[in-house]
């Protein structure tokens, strides 16, 4: 079993923030330690759940007097990233999500939120739902507990034309791992009005150093909310082939740079639809893994999906003033011959479609979770490289990881989530946990994946805790001026050790 | 006179880089000191022409290891806001406009650019003609040879949907205050693909550190730019009084946050427009100033301007395309029966207009930059908060404006240039900077104005060389916290001292 926590920090801790902000019990050290990854849980010291700014204030100081990290967390929802689990073991998890989770203000005449770390994507849905859908939100296809701080400092993203969630966040307030409270862009100007309306403030925009990183705990938040559109209509393209990933690339990027779509536009692999609806057929496949090709037509088939499924949507006033736009599309992407159209309708009846109906419209699913039981075992790990939004490109990316997945005992799940001019290429690595050796295949194609993606100059944005570290190393002078960052912001160095590979 | 420049340096210098990249003659050092601000000239001690990174990082480490301060400029066209001049006398400007000012590419797949600091909008227009037009670009409205990079860094903005020139940046290199070079974002992995197309890259976003700062001295920078709508269709609307700002601050918000019109919006005060065509009407006001209403009223008359001139463009394939959309914007601003409409036809024949087409059409202009010169003298100061888009707070920031610039005999000259949530306020001190009691009324005015905006909760964005510091020491923990990352990247304090307040 682990160490004991730090007797003198809890004492110090109960004093400044009340018994039962501190929990040091073994089942609660085991629940924040859970996650998917390969390399196993990771069990923090203790738990502490500040109610307030002041409360993460104290935490950090006496984290700095007694020497004790700690590794804050929203509502730790991010499934095959590393959930709640701390960089390192002897850490204090302080759990954000639990008590400081108030929606602090919604503005429906300028389209803003104001928000506390722990406020879920579901909450804050269910509050526009209660004022009628004045504002839409752009929501992530993962859980609706996860937490919208928590994503928009991990760089997450949705669908809509808000898709980005950081470049959709406006003004945060930060303690520093001195102990200092900034409030970033126009929120350092005592009474500001313009908090979470202007991005980048005075001076130097500050609020980029907070994504990723181990600077600071972010307590508030500014995000910017849509005007729901009256009338919403997706649609959908299925190819039949693999290979037909070269031909959508190239109609995907001149719709997205001229905005004639307003919505990202998805370009699902088969195994990606079917595994939110569907689990790896044992039985048929008599046991073998990865998935032999044949069953996979089959299975797409039988589901009715595609080698690859287009989707994306056209916002509105009316059914009428979309329709130009949806013929235009529609004659784009069945110009080949290759495409066959499912309609918004049609979509809507298929629970593999209608997450995507969803996403495009704002509104938190859980159906995508399914894809995490694809394979019995419950392991998962995000590789997360992106796509320039060329054909050619895209198939040498697609049999690169075709190659990588297939060699380690792996099926190709992703989905490309397509901007004008990168897709970010969502790859979900699936496998046994339980199963030693298959985790650690899971460990080691994660690796070479990452590995030959960077040979090839394509870094990921985002990676799970198991391998954050590593994918800093391979930087040149960045992991070195986030070191002297590090020294500035927190010289103590008591906030997430090791998260994104910053000491 | 200024004290002489340092020799030693010099020396050490004309070694490194050459006889040639060193300028410590008397004519340099006055035309790189002149601005139009109130506070006067500021004569740097030389000038220094590096012509790559490599000679920017042996300027930082002479300047360490002589302790001498440098100022980096790119084109150094920024009128009203300082121009060349350093921020303190004894500083070595650093022209990165002269010798660095090559396009390093331009991706008509991916529509990017990579760019060096010297390259201006004119260049990259021409640069684009050259090709036949396919990408456009986003133009600020002031001078042709303004810096791209620079407008940049300094957060400047245009009018397209690409208006944010931070924001549609991606990917800088940056010689930081030790000398260590830094490719942010994705460009930090050797050998990436994607520098110029992703924008956060892997672990903390850095790139804001380099805006409105003098952390570093950027070398290279990515910029996105969109396909060229094939056609490009703008709109006017003439409002009569002052007070119709109220009206159009609440038809613009809708506009805007559903995207119906992709431009921004601009409301522009009759003197705006109308200093761009004329000049203070001197003999007709028998001297006084500041102007008098009655004869303001009868100048925008005869040159066929309202008190507010509301424009924006809509692009589409075909004018058959564009024209429903017209049709609703024209019903929407005609609903009161308060605006005048302008064509997109009239507008090319009138030189005011004109401005505006251009500006929405990615074409650099001279036209807006006839304001300068609108009272003898040329001194010319921007003062530069945001108004949020609603009609009330609108009204409120008018009548502040007009009353401190008229108590100290100034005309309102203010553009509002408007997206969803916020329009910058674009206002201009014209004086005659000849007439030291006319500067230190300018000077007067832009602190009263500055003060009165911040007390009602309303920072700047952006200051002039002269106030920079003053609007610094308004804000909160901030100015501690820039300190701190000052000490992280340049331990010696060379960069720029005291720009944007951060000594």
């Amino acid at each position: 079993m682990d160490p004991p926590a730090p007797t003198p920090f809890v004492d110090d801790l109960r004093a400044a923030l009340g018994d039962d902000a501190v929990d040091v019990t073994a089942a609660t050290r085991e629940r924040y330690g859970r996650n998917r990854l390969p390399l196993g849980d990771r069990l923090p010291l203790l738990v502490v759940y500040p109610d307030n700014t002041a409360a993460v204030q104290s935490t950090v100081r006496l984290a700095n007097r007694h020497g004790v990290a700690l590794y804050p967390v929203s509502t730790g929802e991010n499934s095959g990233l590393g959930l709640r689990s701390p960089s390192h073991r002897s850490c204090a998890v302080v759990d954000l999500g639990a008590r400081m989770n108030r929606i602090l203000g919604v503005d429906e005449v300028l389209c803003t939120a104001e928000l506390e770390p722990g406020v879920s994507y579901q909450q804050l849905y269910d509050e526009l739902e209660r004022r009628g859908h004045p504002l839409m939100l752009d929501t992530t296809s993962g859980p609706p507990d996860g937490g919208i701080v928590g994503n928009t400092l991990d760089k997450g993203a949705g669908y809509t034309p808000y898709f980005d969630h950081f470049g959709m966040s406006c003004g945060l307030e930060v303690v520093l791992g001195d102990g200092r409270v900034l409030r970033t862009a126009d929120g350092a100007l005592p009474g500001s009005r313009t908090w979470h309306l202007g991005k980048y403030g005075y001076g130097p925009f500050l609020d980029g150093l907070f994504v990723q990183s181990n600077f600071g705990i972010v307590t508030r938040l500014g995000v910017w909310l849509m005007p729901r559109p009256p009338v919403i209509r997706t649609f959908f393209f299925l190819y039949p082939d693999d290979d037909d990933l070269v031909e959508i690339m190239e109609r995907v990027r001149p719709l997205k740079l001229s905005n004639a779509v307003p919505t990202l536009l998805k370009v699902t692999s088969d195994l990606y639809g079917l595994g939110t609806v569907t689990r790896y057929p044992t039985a048929r496949s008599g046991g073998v893994t990865p998935l032999p090709d044949a069953l996979r037509r089959e299975l797409r088939e039988e589901h009715g999906l595609g080698a690859w499924c287009v989707s994306g949507a056209l916002y509105g006033a009316t059914e009428e003033s979309i329709a130009p736009a949806l013929a235009r599309v529609r004659a784009h992407f069945e110009a080949s011959g290759r495409a066959r159209y499912v309609s918004h309708e049609e979509a809507l009846e298929h629970p593999a479609h209608r997450i995507h109906v969803d996403t495009f419209s704002g509104r938190p699913t859980r159906q995508e979770l399914g894809l995490l039981e694809w394979r019995a075992g419950g392991g998962a790990a995000w590789f997360l490289p992106a796509t320039p939004v060329v054909g050619a490109i895209a198939r040498e990316h697609q049999r690169l990881s075709r190659r990588i997945l297939a060699e380690h005992g792996f099926e190709y799940v992703v989905e490309l989530v397509c901007g004008p001019r990168l897709a970010r290429a969502l790859h979900l690595i699936l496998f046994d946990r339980r199963d030693p050796d298959e985790a650690a295949r899971a460990r080691d194609c994660y690796r070479a994946l990452a590995a030959a993606y960077a040979a090839a100059g394509y870094p990921v944005s985002r990676a799970p805790l198991d391998f954050q570290a590593e994918a800093m190393t391979r930087l040149d002078t960045f992991p070195e001026v986030c070191a002297s960052l590090k020294h500035a912001l927190d010289p103590g160095g008591v906030l997430a050790p090791g998260r994104y590979g910053i000491e």
